[in-house]
């Protein structure tokens, strides 16, 4: 589900490292040097073996049909794949889970009053798209998890729906309670828009894309241009993902058949209002009845009205939705292909194969390429070679309502996985332009090593070189954040680039967050459109072909990254891992949180001192009132004693660790090695805790999450993050001890590791 | 010619003082406490005479027809004014010009090509608006001082046609050479859009108001709303009065019947290309036919379309404009009222009354406040009173076509103000809102006094306290600039608020910059809706009514603080000056050229080095080509010491000066007293330098002067800043000298004071 243009996004967003991390130079990690000439040898063969052009006929294919889950095509394209890994010699299987999935039986939005409107929800056939007429399978717009209902209410335009819209509407004097709340997508996570207007007391949802952040203010729609059209809608799910990934009705556990399950009414993750997404064309005509105050200037988007955030009874709506709350079967297709040295070292791939309607780019464009490298990997062994690690390469399914085909399978083969699993490597929507990676630092060195090998199609530099050059030009724009300056200096004095860190919208959630697998995350994008036709029936393979990756060569530099980065981990005579950045990350966040402190205390003062003064109600326009803000509740004094100290030993731990690994490499004793697997494949998990983050306990990890108020967008070290935002400041000080407890744990394991490899 | 918004703007943009400059507490700034309480009971007297009724009919009836140059009604409001000056107790006369004012014989505009479209060019009559439809003898829309022509050419988007815009469209390989450029208003003065399009070869240049900047994205328009409605159109001067002001034809002396003229051709201030300014109405069919490149994010405007730049053949226009071009005569009206002591210093108040169809807010929401001003002091002395020194109450014509009837004065009687005026007082635009106060820095601390003691309407605090709010959450807001932020402080720390330089946009041009007269503008505004309606027939007494200031309080508020300006400069003991302020000015811009040195190599070393990385090429999408910036030639060295050593002088100077003044007031001996006068009157003077700026020798003023590429906006220590920011190092360390210079000439002014009123 993600939009390829935040994983490219996030090269800038995420951790900064310090130079002092080292650089990605030097001999490919965890190899020795006649390890990487056979490496690199067999990663020549892997190329030669990928073809574009094959990705193209079964882009082509899968995207024929609607295939969201449950649907006959989504059916038949787990079976397709299926077969074609049997064909390419690999030991395939699907795996069914039975999950709670909601489609939609009867959906109603009509303007009351003395304008009526009856809004389509439809998304109309164009021209030059071939599949756009064949929607007979296919569901209409809505999004999934919603909690159904039949209400009439007045409208509130909420913006984008977002903690910081509330506190404007509230200066404006506009509740939302028992109101119809009008949002429009972006500036955070869906699903998060339903869910803050349900908790502010409103009793139903509309989102709507503004042209002016996907419609023709940003460019041609299609089908003369990419972007969306008038009609179109953006689908996807509502799930509160961030409690809990995957099935609402089995939280932890696998969703087969027997698995005990809770109700609907009882399962954490479904919201209780109705939300539709609808059209820009459909929302304008609510848009221009809506009196009430005038929208602040950044509630203001592209149609050609004045936008008013209503709230006076100037406009009334109806909204029904109703859907089949009945169980449906999903399909991951797992393929494997056992380690001729160890077995039970796995290093997992995965990509989802269900979309919301044809789903060429979200996400076939990225299982494509899984098939391809499955393909390529499969024509090796036929050579003879076979991977040191056990490779298992998986498309799921219902990735799309809730991460669900992945999560479920990690959740029902969880003992497993905290023992055999490597990493997992991730990839979801593809198209052209700058590689995007986020992921556990741990993996951060071979991921700028591979990066460093794989040829950009455009340019002929590497995909690392041209990451570099964007980086460089996005920290020279004038007003570029501070973060953003420090990934440019970093790119232009060629240190590592550092690993966006994960937060959620893709399969990797349930392995890096439950249960604590190193993962990637991995994609091009940026120079495609697609994010116009996101979730809408015109993300074709039409639309695809002419704003994706028309001559499939970024398909070809996925398959290359993600294939380098398999392979290696497979093949390396040690596990690949460089662990200094994982210190440098943390101790980077770590000086954020406290940051964060010091600026939640100096907003304070100011805010508190301009209240006193009546500064607000003093430049207040009285025939424009504006309420002042609300005085917070001041900052309670945190102690981070205890993690200061716990970071400082991980970055002595870590640089320990770092030179007895490399110096140790290619002396390994036999034993040494086999004991040495496990510790690393394990290692991950040294950075989770079991009681998990405050009101998820789902999520274990102590370094990333996706923030409760994001929805995608990760927070790194969130329980004390999340805690201080929210000015939580015990639950702050608690997780200080907890995140310091599990950085202690982990540099334990380190120091014992270094011990074992010094008496060699 | 203001828009009112400009100047409360101005209050955070302007000067930055250090807290050091001392706070405006204290007695009344030139009084003795028996004179300040003379002065007090005098003020109070003053206010009980002034009505808000009163100003609304002369409003009503001066704005009932067009008043343009050269309409009867100009003439008549004119003689209007004569009339009421006389009876009123002044001496009052008309002072009559020649002036060079074309009006538009012919216009026509058209959209060439498959879909052709032949521009309204016209303003229709509202509902509402009583005189929307009196339109007989009105100009239709133009610019006034454009070229004349008759061009079929394609056209080019330019954005606001501002230099960083021609950069924009180099990158995307645009050329507007040969073209008709469509630039929308804002970001940089109107006249500059046509001048700028003319230096880069362009055929003819357009002008539209988009609704994102001052319609419907802003507000409902009018007469819904206050905002700009589709077929309104923004007229305005286009002559280059950054060169010089007033008559095109006799720069530097007065339009005398019998004055000697340039010719058109001759007159640099005249140009070449025709021009037009255009509604959005009209706007939007060119801008839908546009093709090539797609316009970058901050070229975006709010019509519902994609913005593009053209330049590819797709779009072509005949632009045809025919003016006469003959003289036309203007009324200025100046009345006088002799001072009784020191009749040779004179206090001059000004506002212009032509507008450029009714002008109700601009100008004559300013010209009925400085009537009633007039009225009120006509009735203080029917009961006795006199002023102290002489006061000078006039009503200019020809300001919307190039500050021309002030300038005219102003030049006709250069010599005779430069030995007498004290200081000169502008008005212009008035509305509800906050008080904007622009002017020089030695008036500073009587402005804050000012400000304090006239009561806010809305409020009942003080219109300073009310600055101070505006100020302080200004500088709260997320990513307030630096010097917003520095204007909060100073607000709530309680020192004197900074006055904001002064560039152009009104009268006050030829006084300050040509003559160096001491100045202030003044006006209320930021709460009021004018943009919307700013140089359009809809500019109205109805519009005012709603959208202006409806209880005509900020009129009041208006006469009260100029009122008090002048009484004070008028009746003060010792002329009110503090020059602390001056100095704290100086060193601050000081400060801020330097930086900007600095700024500039930090910039030109990041771009020289991503031009070496090649970073730009290769994060460029190469569908969407962009060229990477052309590197710069290197900076040159300054050497500041000069400017340095002068400015520390001139702080030591001006403490030295303000102790010994207020140290000696109440013990002048009166020949003391009569020598000090022209000392202070002629103090500006010694800021000005006579070779005048770079290009420009009209303008002398070495501190302040409006910008070459703002236009109305000021530029500080100009000399020096513009020849930076255009890297034309040698003027930079040749105009280092001017200034250093001056200021040495004007410390030692305040020395050799300082010493004779020791000697006292």
């Amino acid at each position: 589900m993600s939009l390829s243009t935040s994983l490219f996004a996030g090269v800038a967003a995420g951790l900064m490292l310090t130079a002092a991390a080292g650089a990605s130079a030097g001999p490919m990690i965890g190899f020795t040097p006649q390890g990487a000439a056979t490496e690199q040898a067999l990663e020549s063969r892997f190329d030669q073996a990928l073809s574009g052009e094959e990705m193209k006929g079964w882009l082509e294919t899968m995207s024929s049909e609607p295939n969201h889950v449950g649907s006959p095509h989504d059916k038949a394209n787990a079976e397709l794949m299926l077969a074609k890994f049997k064909s390419w010699g690999w030991d395939a299987r699907i795996e069914t889970f039975d999950i709670l999935y909601p489609t939609p039986i009867a959906e109603k939005l009509e303007l009351l009053g003395s304008r009526p409107f009856t809004a389509a929800l439809h998304e109309t056939p164009v021209e030059g798209d071939r599949t756009s007429g064949k929607t007979a399978t296919a569901l209409p717009p809505y999004v999934a998890y919603q909690g159904d209902g039949d209400v009439t209410a007045d409208i509130v335009y909420v913006n984008y729906g977002m903690p910081e819209d509330y506190k404007a509407l509230e200066r404006l004097g506009v509740s939302v309670k028992g109101k119809i709340v009008l949002a429009r997508y972006g500036a955070g996570w869906r699903g998060l828009k339903p869910q803050l207007a349900e908790e502010h007391g409103a009793a139903g949802c509309l989102i709507f894309s503004d042209p002016a952040d996907d419609g023709y203010a940003t460019d041609d729609v299609w089908p003369k241009g990419g972007q969306r059209p008038p009609q179109g809608v953006q689908r996807g799910s509502v799930q509160k993902m961030m409690i809990y990934a995957g099935d609402p009705l089995t939280p932890g556990v696998g969703a087969t058949k027997d698995a005990k399950r809770l109700t609907r009414e009882t399962a954490q993750t479904i919201l209780h209002i109705p939300a539709l997404p609808i059209s820009y064309a459909d929302a304008q005509p609510f848009l221009e009845a809506m009196g009430g105050p005038l929208a602040p200037r950044n509630f203001r988007g592209a149609l050609p009205i004045t936008y008013r955030v209503g709230g006076a009874g100037a406009a009334s709506a109806h909204l029904l939705v109703k859907s089949d709350w009945s169980l449906k079967p999903i399909y991951d297709v797992i393929a494997v292909m056992k380690g001729k040295e160890y077995p039970d070292q796995w290093v997992v791939r995965g990509n989802h194969h269900d979309g919301w309607v044809f789903g060429a780019t979200d996400p076939l464009s990225g299982n494509v390429v899984l098939m391809e490298e499955a393909k390529a990997i499969g024509a090796l062994a036929r050579t003879g070679w076979r991977p040191k690690r056990t490779l298992v390469y998986a498309s799921w399914d219902a990735e799309e309502p809730g991460l669900i085909g992945s999560t479920e399978w990690a959740e029902a083969h969880a003992d497993e996985l905290q023992k055999k699993a490597v990493a997992y490597i991730n990839s979801d929507s593809n198209d052209r332009g700058y590689l995007g990676a986020e992921g556990s630092h741990s993996l951060q060195t071979l991921m700028n090593q591979v990066a460093g090998d794989v040829p950009d199609p455009e340019t002929g530099v590497s995909v690392a070189q041209r990451q570099r050059a964007l980086a460089e030009v996005e920290g020279a724009r004038p007003g570029a954040r501070e973060d953003v300056k420090l990934v440019a200096r970093i790119a232009a004095e060629g240190g590592e680039l550092p690993l966006a860190p994960l937060g959620s919208g893709s399969d990797y959630s349930a392995f890096i967050q439950h249960l604590g697998v190193a993962s990637i995350n991995l994609g091009f994008g940026g120079e495609g459109e697609m994010g116009g036709v996101y979730h809408s029936i015109y993300d074709s393979y039409d639309h695809y072909l002419r704003y994706g990756d028309p001559t499939f060569r970024y398909e070809v530099a996925l398959a290359q990254t993600a294939g380098r980065v398999m392979l290696r981990l497979a093949d390396a005579d040690a596990p690949p891992m460089r662990l200094q950045p994982v210190s440098a990350g943390v101790a980077h966040y770590l000086k954020e949180v406290k940051q964060l402190v010091e600026k939640t205390k100096t907003e304070d003062a100011q805010l508190s001192a301009l209240i006193a003064s009546k500064a607000y109600s003093l430049a207040d326009d009285p025939t424009h009132p504006t309420q002042p803000p609300q005085a917070e509740a001041p900052v309670v004094a945190l102690d981070f004693a205890a993690l200061d100290a716990a970071s400082e030993r991980l970055s002595r731990a870590t640089a320990a660790f770092d030179t007895a690994y490399s110096a140790a490499l290619g002396h390994l004793s036999r034993k040494q090695q086999a004991a040495l697997e496990p510790v690393m494949s394990g290692l991950e998990q040294a950075l989770t805790a079991p009681e998990g983050l405050p009101g998820r306990p789902w999520f274990h990890h102590m370094i990333y999450a996706p923030g409760m108020l994001t929805g995608y967008g990760a927070k790194t070290l969130p329980g004390v993050r999340e805690a201080i935002e929210s000015r939580r400041w015990s639950e702050a000080q608690t997780y200080i001890a907890v995140v310091a407890r599990t950085l202690d744990g982990y540099s334990d394991r380190l120091e014992k590791t270094v011990v074992s490899l010094k008496a060699q």
